[in-house]
Parts: structure tokens; sequence; C-alpha cells
């Protein structure tokens, strides 16, 4: 039987799940890669305490690995976009196949490793990028290969997603449930990747360039965090039958593709609104199946080996046969990706909530309703409610139809300006989300 | 470029979604099966006319598709078990891959099947067998690759979930929805097949196959439709925080393998609590990745047909390379499948709900908790409601810790044989499901 050789670089906590899963399930994992399959160097600056490497070829130096002619498959798990990209194109310099679970390095130098990997007649593979343990990647560019897909819409960021849901459950502030998440280990101690969205846009930028066959790019990609959402937005929400997420959106229209991260109202009855803490999940609406849904872990040891390890099986199943036959990295050939024009956020059409302080006498209202109207945006609900602090004011908050976002912005200007009104007009997007 | 050909037998409901889908995406599903694609046949007893065949060679004898040498993946879209073995044989016969939508023949003669297709170096997928829309083969056989599966559990008849939908949100009848159902198309003019869980075991037993590696197999399979139960159940299980699924479930354990198709309770906070109406949704746990869930159409034209065309891709894309890196139909090369046994139902172990009709006087719980104490069984809850005709009875609901459904029988019979207990204890099924 064909023997297979895969190296891992980098045993921390995923390196240290893939050596795990792999030992533990050896044989299903051959049987089901129709081949026999080991590891046969790790590269760690480190041991890692909960893997047995006594059996093991371990080397200090990663480019070992990259470099070993007993190793057929690199396995990348170090992070980051520098060291990890020269190892890339190291290991595939040297005719290795490369597995990745680094969403930085696809969604920034995808393109340049790809077309390396496609002159050589090498594989990289990267389900583990986006969304863990949940095959995405696969489902996307294999599952759902028959559709034009409209639109995609994920909590993609495990982080954000369980502060949210202690805001949420707990009415907790922000700074205070990423307090916890850090000492957790949910978060990092820099925080920003994560609670500002830039990991989400790295992972939306790979399922963009899938579902709609364009080149990887993360220019033109709309991010907010949620650094800036208030307890008292997730009560207000929740009162008009809706759930904050954070999530990552891409939608083709006739005008270009939409790519944004942003907080987001969805209806509570959706099945994404009930994904809490740090699960994932992915819905993808597509012009023949329909909406479907993926959920699961989206980070963790074990569940991000777990799609590395699928990635692993699948490489070692066909490396031998020829390239023509496989999948290639974003679905299809690189000479068949397009470019679309990606949309100003401003040209984005959403539904909108918007908080803001008036004064609480009459023609307050009547006077914001005129400005919408005249923007030429219908209201769904308007509600009023007692600020803590009392005094004259209250809290207005109102929902819109959708709507260009630039038309908002006009009448959040012209709300601002009413001598009723005290200080910014909050607002966040919201999506129905086709109602499932 | 290569070029693929693709035989259309039967032109139903799927059939015309397979045939428009082709004709409408055949530049995205030619670059993304790096080939040309093209229908060469179509063969139907009538023509369908949502389908414009004016440019096709149709027949009206399908084995005229699968002998035609100018065909290389035959689509398998007549469904039953007689003449569409006979087809897909003929197929194979004759060297042609094929593609499959037909649970009942994949769940009844899949190992023959693919047993023919092996000794001729062809392919047979069948990812439309199981959940319409939803790339679950593909998740299971694939995606989760790296994983020892614990259990699986699925809603996998939109029948049935239609019908429950409507008994719990409306409060009613099972007869009355199922006439509703039939008139919109949802149910068959004979609905045994969905309503007696037949149709679910056949997709349980393809799943259950591919998650434990086993040949396929209906032999030991429990089944239980939702034809018995009552409006009443449903709304006290709401009551307790639970909602009625009809659940396909497979599990793994030490005594062997269970495979059972039944109403559950599960948890009203579980996500699978919220697949309403007749989608479907698999959850699937697994000892590397924990849990995930699929989630999407069932069934329909379009979304069973997106799940063909995934096939025809794949084929497609690999048909010239070699068998070996072929997935198998299994997920595993059929000499590594493993026969496990099958447990008994009487040994399952799950949590109850049990109701039954008593006298209202003192001394009657306190026999019946007696009752579950001395068969080992732990209560979880007990409430007790007045029927709607009165007299002296009520109604008694308790839920059950998991215990073995033998000792529950036990229970049931000392319960029936009380004096203050009048007619039949009804029980269903209660599932945790990890609580997600």
């Amino acid at each position: 039987m064909r023997r297979v050789k895969v190296g891992i670089c980098g045993l921390g906590t995923v390196g240290a799940g893939v050596f795990n899963v792999i030992s533990r399930n050896i044989d299903a994992i051959n049987a089901r890669a129709n081949c026999q399959i080991s590891i046969s160097q790790v590269g760690c600056r480190r041991d890692n305490i909960d893997c047995d490497l006594s059996k093991s070829n371990v080397s200090r130096d990663i480019f070992d690995v990259a470099k070993n002619p007993d190793v057929d498959i690199v396995v990348e798990l170090i992070g980051g976009t520098t060291v990890a990209f020269d190892l890339v194109m190291t290991a595939l310099n040297n005719g290795k196949h490369v597995v990745t679970a680094n969403k930085a390095l696809i969604a920034e130098h995808g393109m340049t490793i790809f077309a390396e990997a496609a002159s050589r007649g090498l594989i990289v593979s990267f389900e583990a990028a986006v969304a863990g343990g949940i095959p995405i990647i696969k489902a996307l560019r294999e599952g759902l290969a028959a559709n034009q897909v409209n639109w995609l819409a994920g909590i993609i960021n495990g982080t954000t997603n369980f502060i949210l849901s202690q805001m949420d459950s707990k009415g907790r502030e922000f700074s205070d449930v990423l307090a916890e998440a850090q000492a957790k280990g949910y978060a990092e101690a820099d925080p920003t990747f994560d609670v500002e969205g830039i990991d989400a846009s790295h992972k939306l930028a790979i399922l963009a360039s899938i579902a709609f066959s364009t080149p990887l790019s993360l220019d033109g990609l709309f991010t907010d965090g949620i650094s800036k959402l208030e307890p008292q937005d997730v009560t207000y929400a929740r009162e008009l039958g809706y759930a904050i997420k954070h999530l990552g959106i891409a939608r083709r229209s006739e005008e270009g593709i939409e790519l944004r991260v942003h907080p987001t109202l969805v209806p509570e009855s959706s099945l994404i609104a009930g994904v809490n803490d740090v699960s994932n999940a992915i819905m993808v609406n597509a012009d023949a199946v329909g909406t479907t849904l993926y959920y699961g872990p989206g980070a963790g040891s074990e569940p991000t080996a777990s799609a590395v390890i699928a990635d692993v099986i699948d490489i070692a199943r066909v490396m031998d046969s020829y390239p023509d036959s496989w999948v290639p990295p974003l679905g299809c050939d690189a000479a068949q990706l397009k470019q679309h024009k990606i949309m100003d956020i401003e040209d984005v059409e959403t539904g909108f909530y918007i908080r803001f302080s008036a004064l609480d006498k009459p023609g307050v209202l009547s006077d914001v309703t005129k400005i919408m109207s005249d923007a030429g945006i219908s209201i769904e609900a308007i509600i009023q409610r007692e600020q803590p602090a009392g005094e004259h004011y209250v809290n207005v908050i109102i929902l819109t139809n959708v709507t260009k976002e630039k038309f908002l912005d006009e009448a959040v200007v012209h709300i601002e300006n009413l001598t009723t009104v005290r200080g910014n007009v909050n607002f966040i997007r919201l999506e129905y989300l086709d109602q499932i």
C-alpha cells in the first residue's frame, strides 16, 4: 500500500490536535485515505506536553520539515504571514503539498501560493482556515458546485460570538466580557484581531472568493468590530425581536459584490440567532439549493485538527493521480476566476437599527419621521424608552426597512442637527436572512 | 477540453430540476468540473412542461440512455427499486458511471451496486439520496474523515417535519395536517412511506453505513412513525421545554450500534428544535470535531438537483484519473467495512416522556414513583393536568432520566396494572443531543 508522509510545522493548540487525532484514529484515517499515512517529522520550537513525541522525529527548525525528502505533505500551523509564507513557499519549492489553517496567509497571499503550487503540480488546502471544524470550504467548493451563490452570511469568529452571547444573555458590558474571555483563553491578550473583525474579514474573503469565483482579495472589504456595542442596544434589539450577531456577509448583486463584516441585527427566530458562545455557523443562499446552514465549533484543538486532517486525507488519496482531476483551491481554475466590482458600503442595502437621545416632548418624533420619509426610508418599528439617567431625554429606537446606506447617512446628519436631539445617532445594520 | 456526456433517466420533479439547473448554470458547472458537460440524452415516458426539450435527444425508453455509447454518466431519477435497479445495473454493464437520488435503491441494493461498479472501475454517487440539497454525504464521508463518529441524529423526512411543525405551532391533529400536506403536494397519496418512517429509515441506513464504516443494511433498524402522535403530547412536551421531532438516530456504543427512527423529544433550546416545516437538518457528533449540524431543504426540484449535479461534477472531474484516487461510495474500500451488532431497541438507552390517565386521588403518584424507582428509573419531571373530559381522571406526564428501554417497559406494565390507572401508558423517547 502507498505510504504518505506528513510533516507538521508548529505544535501549539492546533498542531497538538493534529498530532493526537492522527495518532488516535490512524486506522480509520488510512482506510479513508486508501494509503498508509504517518507523521515523519514534527517541527516546533518546543515540545507540547499534550503530545507523546517519544517516537517522533522532532526538529527545532520548521524549515527542516519543509525541505525533508521524507515528507510528502507539509502542514503549516505556525500562524502569521511572514515566516509562514516563507515556509509554505519553501515547502512548495521542495515539491511538498501543503495544508494550512492560516486564514491571514491565504487571504493575503493565497493567489501567489496557489500559482506556485499549480506551476509545480502540487496541492494547497485550507479547510481549517475558515470556521474550524465545519467543512464549509468543501461544502461551498464541491457540495454546492452546481449553484450560483447569491449570498452567504456567517458567524465566523468564535471570540466575538462568545462576547455577544454573554452581553445578550447576561446584560454585561463589552469590556467586562472581553476580560473574562481573555482569562478563559477565548480571546488573545491583544484582542484587536478578533473584536475589530480583522480575523473575520480574512475568512470572509476566502469564502467569497470560492462562492463567487473571484481572485482572493481584501480590497474594498468593509470591516467593523463589536467594541463599540452597548448592552442597551442588545436589549432593545431583543425587545424588537432581534439578536445582534457579528456577521461576515458576502452578496452578489447587479451592482457588484458586497463584502462586509459588522454587527448585525438578525430575526431571533432565525437559526443563526440561536448560535451562541464560541460556535460558528455559515448560511449560504444559492440559486438551485436555496438556503443551507453549516454549524459547529469554529476553533479549538481537535475541531481544527479535524479539518486539517480531512485535507491531508484528500491530498493523500489523490496526490498520485492527474492534477486535472484535483479540485482547484478556489473551486475552478485560476484562469476562470473573474474580478467583480466590490461595492462601497454606501451603496449597500440593508435594514437599520437606529438609536439616539431626544427631548421627551411633542413634535420630536414627527420631525424624525419626516426626515426619514424625505430620505426615502420607510420605518418598520419605532419605540421610545426612558433613559437610565432620567432628565427630560428619552432613547428613541427605530428599525428601518431596507435602504441604501448613503440615504441613511443623510438622514442621520439631519437627525443629529435637530435641536431636540442630543449627541450622535448610533446605528447597526439589520439583515432578514431569508427568514430561516 | 474534455467532453463529458450526461444521460438523464426520469424527468419528474427532480429530473426537470437537473435538466434546468445544468442548462442555466452550465458555464459555472464546466469551470468547476474542468471539462465540458452536456446532456446527450433524456429518457422519460413523457415530456415535462417545465423543460425546454426542443434541442434534446429524448427517448421514451430509459434503457436506451443506459446503453447509449454517447453517454458517460447515467443519472437515475425514476425511483423505486425494481426497474431502477435494472437500469443502474444496465448502465454499469455498459460502462457508465451512475448518479442516483434513490434512497430506497441504495439502502436495499447498495452493496450489490457498489460491488458491480468497483469491479468495472466505475463510480456510483448518491448525495441526493439523503437530505436533498444538504451536502451531508460529502461532509460525513470527506469533511469529517479524520473522525470516529459517536452519533448522528437528523430530521431527514420533510413531510413528517412539516406535519409535526403544524401540530406544534397550530395545535392541529395529525390526520388534519396530513390531509393538507397531501393537498399541497408535500405528502404522497399513500403517505405510509413518509409518516411511518420508512423513507427516513432508508436515509438513516445510508448515513450510518458511512459514519460507522459498515455495510449497508436495514436489518435491525427500529422504525416508528408519527401517525399515533396526539396534539396533547406536543403541547405537554412544550410545557416541559421540549419539541417533538421525528428523528433518525444512529449511535455507536460498546454494546453495538443503535439504528432507530422515531418521534423524539428534544430540548427546545437545541438548534434542531428550531428546524421547521419541510426543512431537514442532521447533527453529527464525532470524536475530534465535536458536534456539527447541517441544515437545508430536504426535498424539492432544484435543491435535489443541486446534489445530483454536485455528484455529476465530481465524477466528471475525476473519471479519467486512477480509481484508487476516488472516494469510495461508503468512504472506505468495501473490504475495510466491518459488521457491527445492531442493538435491540430494548437495550437502547434514552430518556422517556410518559403520559397516562389516572384517578385524581392521593396515593396514585406515590404508587407510580415507587414503580419507577423499583425499575431503577429516576424521574426528571412530573406534571399533572386536568383531562378535557373532566371526570375524576387527570393526565400524568413524567419525564425520566436516561434508562434502558426494557426497564421502562417493565415499569409501564406495572403502571398499567394499577387499578387507579385507566387505559394504556403512552411513551415517547427523549434525547438531550449534547444540548446544542
